[in-house]
């Protein structure tokens, strides 16, 4: 088992019941997650020791922070308290041909607010295997763009692996800005996920596939020109049907082949915030366990498959679970 | 944007939540609607000064009735008091191979058992652009039926357009009831909802279109032979796989030409009933703003199609999202 | 109408609501059911007499289960109290790829510890026409094997005719053992519910369908060449798209001919469990009915699908209601 | 155990939760409850042999009305369909010093438009010790003044006992008419739940206690000497500090004695319709065991009490539970 | 009827439902309200024309408060939109001992960041019979201390009535701070809620009521003569039991005289946010109405009383309402 | 800080909403907890290090168990699963006059059932301060008497403080039995729960106290007399007016002196379940802290009545929120 630390903003989901619209919901459900927690929370459930750093108020919703991360035994020492507000979003849940519309209210949280890395960072990456960490967190401010390579760097002089997912926001900052910044990242990352939109649109790949070729083969091929010392790449091919039906289909390229799980049909969705996370946090397990690239993208992919099944943000399966689906991913009763 | 006024029955649903049987439920789910009602709230919805005229008991079941409408600003000063009572109807909700049943008890609603018109016919078309009714009110009383007919002859009178949804409901009367009816109120209509099995079984149109030839095209042309002062014909061609999955089209004939929308899949139906009064509110909606037929007939749609997604009675959508629908119309998140 | 008599246990179903794992769960729906108590109250749906052979314990949670079977007119008077404890299992309800999840806590319940028949054998089956068991019941214990077999015995003397389903749990006993004691029921048996894998895996047909002939007519005749007593095999061939979405055909073997439903889709599923009984409990109807074999399997067929499309483990239909979805099966709403 | 008739309407209860007004609930409880059925429903609890006799829609509500008798094991043969609708009343549940609301919506229902007995009067009251029914059957038309009449003559004539709550309505009628009506049924009553109200209002007593006099039991005295056939009064009196606090205290007159049980402060009242209901029973159960009268009006004081405690318009506990809170009643954890 | 415009803050509250503490809730309620927002609806409800100015997003959180404030047919034409967020609060309700806990995250809300009084002052006021703003809105900033003269000053010179309700909030300002500005202010007031602790804490006043007087009485006599221009002072007397049950007394000063209501006492609590809010519009109502001041007390009392029997923020009661809970008051069912 | 061991069965509770019996309810409320496994929730809350040490099964119960645990940082090393079952009980929540009922379903479970002390106890009690256990434990099974005995032996070994909560249950062993047992541990007890009952019925103390002692102070006297080993006994005075409203006070025997917290009255109750565990869960941390006896039996009887505002077993508050309690205590919002 390996030892992971995510860092990055964690925040409360306010999401209406499915077939309601926000403006006539008189009641939330509540979630907390953020893309660097719900990895963490994956890695846990697969046996990882993991660290999540962050910073919550110091309020009963910064408790109720601290209590979802231990309720899957994420270690929060790193977790700070202190800050001014919890960023916050509302999400009206999509049902069929109606999209899941969601509503920022994340300024000013105590993360994003953050001037200088208040964590000790002395000791935060010891005998961590990887670092993991999102293109969200530099979009939220100037600072952040600075404090993220920091963290990188820091991480990569203490030894450990920098995971990177691009996680592209068109909220919260320009393509240009995050091209940018997200280049500056990329020479201190070892895994990273990103897909064709990342290539074309942020690192600016302008030449096309050959048409017999796998599209995301070629960018992936690009991007590692570009960025030798990334040695994977991953993200997911979804097609959308609906707000309630999905095709995916996982991707991996590792040790310069390009790897694609099974077609997976998903129908239906009951929650797909966090299915990207769950299969980044099923790509690095597969790292940490010397998985072969197949079975590590196989897992990856069955484990973002089942976080569609569960509400929340987060994977709520253990790796037996994912394997078993896996196996037989029927939808069969055993009794 | 145009003054509208809807004049009609507004009732209680009761419905049980999907899963379960009418027989088994111990909670209900209160919903207001009525055709009439809808089709105000949709065109309060887009912009327009809407009027809903009826008549509700003076209980909080009126002030409910109230409150719903207000909460979409719809004008309720035509929308009287005093009545016996509100009419009530039992929806269990379909689920799959399970269709919806409906138990009315709506007989003697202070509505249905109105004798004389009892609104201010003087000042209710003042500065109006259209005056909506539909075929459930003449399907009420013998005496709504005359009712119904004067109500149209004192809109054309007071110069505003009549429009009219067949609506015909098999639990209130005979198609040769409503029939001879509606044959008598299609000369004062301008803008008609009505579709093949109107023109077949109420209107006797006996002729059958040519092999080539669209099968709603040729019953508008027909009608349109008979009641050749209705300007525009629409309604929607629905294929119904389960009670949970239908495929939708919307279909306008305008100016001598026939229209269609794409094809829209909805799965799963959130909740259908109001579908039909979404579209006519978008076929309005278009005319109101002098929209070419086939951005009538495609916003028609898709209003109808998000109406699916919600529960309630009534279109929960305004102009933009109906639009952003038609553009994107994916299920897609943007974050 | 019949006189019908079934046995077996009764237990409470504490099941999550779909989109929630058991461990995220701190509200649990609570059913009661059992396959012999299901087809029970199938039949007493249909209007048929039915009495309700268990144990129970004599506490509220035994007075529940008698509450329930009241109220779908199901004859207690042979429903003992004063067991130990109520059997109880838990179903994380399945959707999507997530297949359902059992848990079993059924050990030691009043039902299955008993070691001697307690109820009264000599009128027990008084002018009744089918008495029906299920192969839950001999894998409860040892004593169970042959007391299955003791009433077996007991109803064919009292003149009655006796339905056997096999239902095979793996959680409960081993192919091998199944096998053993139900090679010694069967030759008591007169309507057999059991399909390919009963007759490869517990009755040892080894011999193979040719190519051009129906699998399942095939395994029914090599059944009725083993056990020329059984004068009906039935059972259902099911696809599983997913956890929500099945197709389902009914299946009968009567008279030397083989019988199919026509093809049903089931999507969503509400809930499965259930749905074997209401299928038997069909086919006992149409038995009882002398209705056709091909009525008798579409109607039985029809019965399993609605099944589907409610919470709970029992048929919530009655014959009317299973006739009209034969004759529409649409999802179209009458109003 | 006896053999009981009752006899009135059953209606369909649409409530508000606690603490929501009737105008912002979009989600009502349905409870099926009345008077008579009340009463049926405690007795059938108590173990004694029930028939409720009544008249229901055949529709998913009459099933429903069914479903919920037969889950009390209430004997439903002379219980009819065909009524043209439901009787239906909605109560916004009074909380605090907010008192209950209702709103009656119960004109023309089956049974109150009833114009002849439909039941087979020839066998309703074969072998029965007891016919109860409440001075809200004549409040619903004039036929049903002389019907209630004809009904009580019936059950003499067949040798059972005749119970009468006089359950006087204001919104059904005026206290004048409820007088000459009550007047001309007294005569045929054995026992009569009427108290000081009912005293004056209806039977027109205008002279009063003397100071040091039990003032029900003089009221019950001036009742029984204008009807000297009745043989037991009996009613509660209720202090009422809040819609959520009262005291209780359940009198009796028998033998020319007057009973009191002791004071109960019930709070908070989960729901307090049927509580009368559940008085009556217990005081109908005392006389059909035979209890002395003190033991009578307690258990009967002990039944309404527990009423107030759970939600819905009946009695959920047998005699042994209001035996139990009778001994111990202190809200005390045995385990 | 009198016109109205009231001006201030409008939040979402997310409360948890009673006996669950915030950190273990996964659904919390939405409610939309503030201290001007809710006068505004009690003024509606009692018949009155009410405008409320403020600032919300252009998002379904600003939609929501349109909807909310439409319902009671509040007039929104000066209700701004273009803010960056909406104010927010989360309420973790008490119960017993356990009081109410309140985190607020309402900094740079549209409303609380406006610099400029962004409405169009020189209509706002036209008409007016009454200007409401209360002590929260100057607590916000700087600016709105200066702003918040500014309207007042507008307002008067409009010839309407200036309403202010002190309204201290400890967590927005201090005592100190609130003093300047509110004694800045009140020279502009006619009508003034503020009870001891703002004579003593914010005003500054040193001297006790003699030992036989009133206290109340007192410090509005001592208040008025700083402030001879407030012809009118009100407040309640809260004594608290625990956070379900209070007991509550009305108090007005008016033409030098002290008025007093009956003691209330409630329990329990259903919700106690807006309970002076309610208060105080009972109150403007009766000044609207020229009530005499014992009337207008009482009416205000009971308006406030029933608040507490329902969730949400807001008086849900017309003003015939009120009235009959003055008369009978005593949570009796009419029926 | 200190560290502390508690060992004994955690359950699964499923209860009923209140003001629902058990029979009616279609849906449990499910929660884990056990005597030793609040003590040690109520103890890691207050910021203690705290091992909980029981056996559950492999199931998604038992992780159902580990992440209740998580949540609140208890560790689990000493949690060992294969268990066969987890106990289950079931609580129909009291009400007013009805008091709760419960339903146990313990028997066999893997805690139970367990022959050998299976934890290694050469470890498990390393640098701790105190052991705490319950009466619960031994009253499982004859084996769990000497296995209780030899982990207190154990843990004297070890050096740590013995503590033990009597927890008399009748539904699971006789007064006698319990005594012997109880008799033979409280000679390795230092800190003890006891009151009069267990004074009287197990210890077999006859005398009485004079009248103008404190009863409880006498019989922890004669009880320190008998065992002089044990310094503190502990326990409350619990006065019940009903299910819904308790009077509660705390008394503790420390170095000879006897005290008693406030008088507190609690009322509603949300769930008494656990208060006796947030008692001792107080005491032990008033022990750990070296607060005076007077500090400490006040701030364990506010854990106690805060834990009656919560719903489930266990204590919801850290030691600041049961401080405030203790300070202001009031149901005052503070905002």
């Amino acid at each position: 088992m390996g030892k992971v630390v995510t860092l990055g903003e964690i925040m409360l989901r306010l999401s209406t019941q499915s077939g309601n619209r926000l403006v006539q919901s008189n009641s939330l459900q509540a979630h907390y997650g953020g893309g660097e927690a719900n990895v963490a929370i994956s890695l846990a459930n697969y046996g990882h020791e993991v660290i999540f750093a962050s910073k919550v108020p110091d309020t009963a919703l910064g408790e109720a922070v601290f209590k979802h991360l231990h309720g899957y035994q994420v270690d929060t020492h790193y977790l700070l308290t202190g800050s001014q507000r919890l960023g916050t979003y509302y999400l009206e849940t999509g049902i069929g041909g109606r999209a899941a519309a969601v509503i920022y209210d994340r300024a000013e949280s105590g993360f994003a607010a953050m001037n200088v890395l208040e964590w000790d960072l002395a000791t935060l990456f010891d005998d961590v295997d990887i670092f993991h960490i999102s293109g969200i967190t530099p979009a939220l401010s100037k600072k952040w763009q600075t404090m993220t390579l920091e963290l990188m760097k820091q991480a990569k002089k203490s030894g450990c692996k920098v995971s990177f997912d691009s996680n592209y926001r068109s909220k919260l900052w320009s393509q240009k800005e995050a091209g940018q910044v997200i280049r500056q990242l990329l020479p201190y990352v070892d895994y990273c996920s990103a897909g064709k939109l990342d290539a074309v649109n942020l690192l600016g790949i302008t030449n096309e596939p050959a048409e017999q070729e796998h599209e995301l083969a070629f960018y992936y091929k690009e991007m590692h020109r570009l960025f030798p010392n990334i040695q994977l790449f991953y993200s997911t091919k979804r097609k959308i049907y609906s707000a309630s039906a999905n095709q995916l289909i996982g991707t991996l390229w590792q040790d310069n082949h390009y790897y694609e799980s099974d077609i997976h049909e998903i129908d239906p969705i009951i929650d797909r915030v966090g299915a990207g996370d769950a299969f980044a946090g099923g790509i690095l397990h597969g790292v940490l366990e010397q998985m072969t690239p197949q079975a590590t993208v196989d897992f990856a992919t069955a484990a973002a498959v089942l976080k569609h099944t569960v509400h929340g943000d987060c994977n709520q399966f253990n790796k037996e679970e994912v394997a078993d689906f896996l196996r037989s991913g029927s939808g069969k009763i055993i009794r």
